[in-house]
């Protein structure tokens, strides 16, 4: 395999071109006026693949984006790989903390900086560029499936009714994902868990229209300090969520795991520094590994109410909202977290106001065991590549289909991210580090070797 | 005076064409981008008042937004009115809700719509038609002066500065103003106290940046729960702001005088149906008008900090702002107040994150005795016009100015307005009853002929 990074080598100016036409386009799901932009990237992964080497490929179009899906059998009695990525990316507010365009990708000491430079146009291309190698240099040891969507970032529902329809399709032997990241360059990783989610809209109204704060204030309760109050409620000074029944349905981890999990490399020192805070804040009683890992959270993604413009406007508001995102351990189910939400609110919001939730998403957690025959193909492959045992962790994050595929399609997943922290990804500035893109394609390779061996 | 009427009636169209090309002037000081329009309405008032039959008209430029000076001086020995007004209007949003074009007006049944058509251009105008009235008809009883400001909306900086300055130009008996609202159609008020005002901005800042939610959350405090933490704890279950010192300086407002407060007429039940809430929150042991009168209050006027977009994005933002409002009684001081509140906030906030207090501006309040000549003669002019005594009462607004003039002028203002609660001011749909302008033209010339009857 030594002709690997010859290939790259060789062709690392066609494959930056391919990544940057591809991270251009301004597929942003969160935002309906990027409808067509969807439909680009959707026609542009076609083209890759089909130019890469599958048999076919195809565009699903659903209620919502479109859905790509490829695939190249070479023998039925070959185990099959299905490789899933997303095209969609976060919106890109603050925009004028970007220090470059983010839809123009630019090489700055050799890192890619763009929106969804990482999360996941970059590490999906690292699967795009593997098969093509293995495909042009005819090593392809396996079967292999693609399904690459584009609502990752809002809740992946097409895609979750699309493979119950197309079940039989997507028959395979593992799910193959590069959405996450290592605990470092130096230190690679296989994320064995992942967090689930509910994301909810909390609409607080008090009255009819915006009062005169002069006129009224003092004798009208404020709907912004309504939901200040219901939002300052929700986790006690022991950083618990104070939900009544919340914690009902989380599996404790065993004094003997969370052991395990403390020998990932911490520097706390570091950890605040690259954030910028003087002091952390979690749940009493766990590390913040756990607190990421295997403890649900509770953050206000955004909130906005009133006047909030330059100078004043001296008004008593109407409405005051917030956007808030719960992160679920097994096994907390967001349907269920919703309900109790919703229960809470009513036995606590006083007759002022009146307060409305939407769900706007939720996923399950996930959880990928050490001993199946993809977690030890996978963590040859990083040995192989970074000369070092990858780690297994439990992500803080959320890639809610892939509980989903798990009760679809029966399906485990093995999540193999070459990210680093100081990516940024949903942030300004998003980045992929040039040299973690080419070692990634070198550990797939491999990977597929591997675990084509283990399987036959 | 059988005049009045015959006058308006005759003149009533080309009152009303003047007035609306000061609406269509969108003079809102807030926004930095109406520098111009500040320029046009202080143009448009110096050609009016001298159109009026004023013997100069001037514009004084300041840092801020210029004061339109004029004055008719009949003779030296007869009493001085000062009349106050400001061409500046509040913002406009949210823009969604106004029925029409906040800078175009209308008039529908019978009221002027447009921002501003109340506050202050549509109750300025009655002043510019009284003057008009009594020079053309050679009436004029007293003489007159006009301070006409751009900055009331944000503070009246300029205009505090240029009475220093003007102080002897300025000379008066008394500061007329039409600023404040009647209790109803059929009750006449005269407003005997102004609340004072603090407006401030906070600033939480957590993480140098915005952070993903589900790699972070858990482990990282989030601004806006720190700042929704903040807010929530300023004011108790009781409804008392909690900052300590905050009521040190409060005067107490005796029973006797509570009790006279007390006699203008409440329907709590039509009061909560107007504003569409269920129920009132306040300060316990008040009543709805005290606590707007004597009571001071604390409203969160704008809240906004992380992704506020469609959808979603799951991030632990960087920042948290909200722009706070506090309405001041007698004695309490809104440098003093600040100074509390920064105290207040150094004591109370966490490590995790830092907290930074701009202050937007600040008034004090306001009290006028009703034993005073133009309180008499004011009394006099509304039972003339409206066949009632109006009711003495203290509004919860702020007018920082007035307590400027009393400072710096040593003079008292009589608080003439002719607003009423449904005129919608600092909301959308802002409107002016076309009955109370028209009553609110004769009313104040009346007040002229008492006003120089008693001094005389």
């Amino acid at each position: 395999m030594n002709d690997i990074s010859t290939y790259v080598k060789n062709n690392k100016d066609i494959f930056l071109e391919e990544l940057f036409n591809l991270l251009r386009i301004p597929s942003i799901s969160a935002l309906s006026e990027h409808k067509k932009d969807m439909i680009k990237c959707a026609e542009y992964w076609k083209e890759l693949l089909l130019k890469a080497g599958t048999d076919k490929a195809e565009i699903y179009y659903t209620d919502g984006n479109p859905i790509v899906y490829a695939e190249k059998i070479i023998n039925v009695k070959l185990p099959t790989i299905l490789v899933y990525a997303h095209y969609d990316v976060m919106p890109i507010d603050p925009l004028e903390l970007w220090n470059t365009n983010p839809f123009e990708p630019v090489i700055i000491d050799d890192k890619i900086y763009a929106r969804g430079a990482n999360d996941d146009k970059g590490q999906s291309f690292i699967h795009l560029k593997a098969f093509e190698f293995l495909v042009k240099t005819n090593q392809l040891p396996c079967n292999v499936k693609f399904m690459i969507e584009g609502e990752e970032e809002i809740g992946s529902t097409s895609l979750t009714k699309w493979c119950k329809q197309y079940k039989d399709m997507l028959n395979a032997d593992i799910i193959l994902v590069s959405d996450t990241s290592m605990i470092d360059k130096e230190i690679p990783s296989i994320t064995t868990g992942l967090r689930g989610l509910a994301y909810w809209e909390v609409e607080v109204t008090g009255p009819n229209k915006d009062l005169h704060s002069g006129i009224f204030g003092g004798a009208v309760a404020n709907p912004i300090n309504m939901l200040a109050k219901i939002i300052s409620n929700l986790i006690d000074e022991k950083g618990k969520i104070t939900i009544p029944g919340f914690y009902d349905d989380v599996i404790i981890v065993s004094d003997e795991e969370r052991q395990l999990m403390s020998k990932a490399p911490f520097n706390e020192e570091n950890y605040k520094k690259a954030i910028g805070v003087k002091a952390l804040f979690g749940e009493e009683g766990y590390t913040t590994y756990e607190r990421t890992g295997i403890r649900p959270s509770l953050d206000v993604c955004g909130i906005w109410g009133g006047y909030t413009k330059e100078g004043t406007k001296t008004i008593l508001p109407s409405k005051a909202y917030a956007k808030i995102s719960v992160r679920l351990v097994p096994e907390q189910n967001h349907e269920n977290i919703l309900k109790l939400f919703k229960d809470y609110l009513e036995n606590n919001t006083p007759p002022y106001v009146s307060v409305n939730v939407t769900p706007l998403h939720g996923g399950k957690s996930y959880a990928c065991p050490i001993n199946i025959p993809a977690y030890k193909a996978a963590e040859k492959a990083y040995y192989e590549v970074y000369g070092k045992q990858p780690i297994p962790v439990r992500s803080g994050g959320s890639i809610p289909i892939i509980a989903n595929f798990e009760e679809i399609l029966n399906l485990k997943s093995i999540l193999m991210g070459f990210g680093l922290e100081s990516d940024f990804i949903h942030s300004p500035n998003e980045n992929f580090d040039l040299d973690q893109f080419f070692k990634g394609i070198e550990t797939i390779i491999n990977f597929y070797f591997y675990f084509a061996e283990i399987n036959n």
